[in-house]
């Protein structure tokens, strides 16, 4: 499908119909996901899968009691990762393993320590996640791509998906895209008029 | 072009060569971008489209004299909207003026007001920026899919671009995705292992 049909057909699944996508669709998915840019190619993120009927029933409640989360087949809670230094070294290292030589990326690799230093906690995570939203379009139109259905949420309580999920304290879950078969049909897609966002 | 191929073929291009995209095509991009999905669809965005050359030499030092900005067909300046309690009485009418009755979004257009309200100024405009990212994904994806370039830069002074383009007091410059053709060629896309991010 091309992009612009893709854009047209995807749409906020309400409801699932509980069935399960196979791992190799999941995979490809993830695949879309993965090649996401991010600022500096930092890559702030984790996606934490969830597919077990219990843990979805857990973060049922602490998600407004959503539908999709108890309907879907797999649960991607999109973390943004507030470690920006941790992940600026790790970066450095696979940059090298990738052929770089140090002296050659040194200039970057300083720009984004900088970068990073000059963060306040609150805004190292504002920033990561605003890098996660990037992401989660590529999960929206790769699962349209791939066959199935998603839907983006950000109505659920974060601190609790937190205990819930046993997450390490550098993760905050930040957005939810359930994925899985529709079990609801899209509304026709209501936008304001190019004139009033193009300017 | 499928998904897969446009999310390989993107990359973040670092000098346009100067040619101008034709407008049907900048409009068909527009339209890829209007279409992205926002949360509660409040649409808390809106794009300034610079193409002048003055606006530009004015922007470029308050871009840390980055080339794109010179260089680009169209510089589209992703400004975050934080008039929420505006957007969603805007919502609301269109809504109502495409057949809905007032009577069955009364509850939905509660909700988004209370959103709206229980949001401090920084919060709200934090929220709208995360919305952003997501129209900038398809405006990456778009570009290649309609065979030019972009690259998106959050490397700028939103303050100096407010004045320079004269932005209304409810709209924020939060990121910047130039677009044209690349004088430049794509590095090997270098990405974290998919164990490392998804869990």
């Amino acid at each position: 499908m091309k992009l612009k049909q893709l854009v047209m057909k995807r749409y906020a699944t309400k409801e699932f119909d509980g069935k399960v996508i196979p791992q190799d669709k999941v995979n490809e998915l993830f695949e879309l996901i993965r090649m996401a840019p991010t600022s500096f190619n930092i890559q702030p993120w984790k996606v934490k899968v969830v597919t077990d009927k219990m843990t979805k029933e857990k973060l049922f409640p602490v998600s407004w009691n959503q539908k999709q989360i108890t309907t879907c087949s797999h649960l991607l809670v999109f973390c943004a990762d507030n470690d920006i230094l941790g992940l600026v070294d790790k970066l450095e290292k696979e940059m090298i393993a990738a052929g770089a030589s140090p002296e050659s990326i040194k200039g970057y690799v300083q720009m984004m320590r900088d970068f990073a230093k000059g963060l306040t906690p609150d805004q190292a995570l504002v920033w990561a996640q605003k890098q996660v939203y990037i992401a989660l379009e590529n999960a929206m139109l790769g699962a349209t791509a791939l066959g199935f259905d998603s839907c983006p949420m950000e109505g659920f309580n974060s601190a609790e998906y937190h205990k819930i999920l046993k997450l390490p304290k550098n993760l905050v879950a930040s957005v939810l895209c359930p994925i899985g078969y529709a079990a609801d049909k899209p509304l026709p897609k209501l936008r304001f008029k190019k004139e009033d966002l193009f300017f």
